[in-house]
């Protein structure tokens, strides 16, 4: 697939992910390293917490979507977070949930200290296979502009 | 370590974490599940980007924010992630990086949906070695009050 730069982004732009599959041992793996807490380690315990159930943790959900999110995207150079804000988890991820990602593009600007990047601001909203909302945030990123490629085009891209 | 519960809780209380170190390894495999890009994955290209060398993803900076977080609080029953605002990463995480995690109770209030909760404001600023902060954020959380002891003092609780 071809490779953006900020040029090729508008505002209103929307963009669409793949799908995710989140399995059990995902969840639990997450939780044993980052979130160490029974809802999320103990699918026996987690039925009689709150969620009545094992859920992914709110990092968890954040991750997938920033792995959707960067495969939609196809930024070479790389997409440079700056901040993010109204990070939102509405209803809990849970095992076997399947998870996809809507990008919209809200503001874009030129960066003043980085002439070779544009700001964007964009919204990202996480959905299940129910059309369920998992998360939501506005988050503003740094976007490599055209006059970049050069800079790069030698570099061994070992991510693909 | 004495369990916490809402009610142990005061506005302007100060936690400190434990320190986490940040390995090499550690940041290639969060950035192959999570953040497939080239600053986060390859070591030797990331030397030519805006970094100048290998950093962890910012999600990576978060999640383990939260296990030192998780750690620190000791609230039986978990705390409950609503949503989080203001998340900046002013300094990158580099290998080898020592993370600490300070936490600021902000505000306290009772929750009215769900009375056996407590929601907690707070911020958490995260530093490296260096006492350069790498990661700040305000959050809000359910936390449960000391009458939940009762609901779940059978639970096993495994994740200790």
């Amino acid at each position: 697939m071809k490779q953006r730069y900020f040029e090729d982004l508008k505002i209103g732009d929307r963009f669409q992910s793949n799908a995710y599959l989140v399995t059990q041992d995902g969840i639990l793996a997450f939780a044993r390293e980052f979130d160490p807490q029974v809802f999320h380690l103990d699918p026996a315990s987690a039925k009689e917490t709150m969620f009545e159930g094992l859920v992914a943790s709110g990092w968890h959900t954040a991750a997938i979507s920033m792995r959707l999110f960067v495969r939609t995207m196809h930024v070479l150079g790389g997409i440079i977070g700056l901040g993010v804000d109204e990070l939102r988890w509405p209803n809990p991820v849970r095992p076997d949930d399947v998870l996809t990602v809507e990008t919209e593009i809200v503001d874009l600007r030129a960066s003043r200290s980085k002439p070779s990047y544009g700001i964007v601001r964009l919204r990202n909203i996480t959905k299940n296979q129910r059309d369920e909302i998992v998360q939501t945030m506005l988050a503003s990123a740094l976007v490599p502009k055209h006059s970049y490629k050069d800079i790069v085009s030698q570099l061994p891209m070992k991510h693909k």
